[in-house]
């Protein structure tokens, strides 16, 4: 087995979604949500300002699983998420996954993935199951 | 309760991911994974070509639930993901919506996401979650 491959291991990512970051996903997503796009209808939603799309904070656990922890050739097989709390276009996240369980049977592990805004608030919380082909 | 709330009322999307799409989705989730990218690593991996990070298809279901259904307003609070199948660069994949769940107590509603490619294949499986704040 890899030599990552340890309970409690972490890794983490720090980044700062943009205005432009948010409209290339809302493109990509078909999810054009004016909480998201439209600044003076996101100051009247209960969110009182533009937000990231949760899927896209959340796109940062694919980046960590699949080249950082596990790493390359990582299969992801399923993503559990909580949205916690909003995220504000410009706020910094950072993202991290740390493995929870590692199956005795198969190569398959168990990652606690979680963001954070920069005041230490959870904003996703979740869980990723990932197969490592050749461990 | 809006009208459109009801047990089994369904909403989808059918859409290509192309090379380009994937290539923005992985500036922004920082996951350069070279499954995604490199057509030569791709034909020797065990997907044999170039597939759609697992997070853009899924990323389908936030845009159905923002838009459609149950639509504008809807606050996202969870969202958990199989990943059943690849989904190759340039396959039509239809993300559908299913209301399978209302709570009596609050405006909140569980959906069966999934999506399946032109095969009739699924590819992803999994549950949403979401607050109507004014249903």
């Amino acid at each position: 087995m890899n030599k990552k491959i340890y309970i409690g291991n972490t890794a983490s990512i720090s980044k700062i979604f943009t205005e432009q970051d948010v409209e290339k996903f809302a493109a990509l997503s078909e999810d054009r949500n004016p909480v998201h796009l439209d600044a003076e209808f996101a100051k009247n939603s209960i969110f009182k300002q533009r937000i990231v799309h949760g899927m896209l904070s959340a796109s940062l656990f694919s980046g960590l699983l699949g080249e950082q922890l596990p790493g390359q050739g990582t299969i992801y097989l399923g993503q559990n998420l909580k949205f916690t709390a909003p995220v504000p276009i410009g706020e910094e996240i950072t993202a991290t996954v740390e493995i929870i369980d590692i199956r005795a049977d198969k190569p398959i592990v168990t990652l606690r993935t979680y963001c954070k805004d920069s005041k230490d608030n959870l904003v996703i919380d979740g869980e990723a199951v990932v197969l490592i082909p050749n461990p």
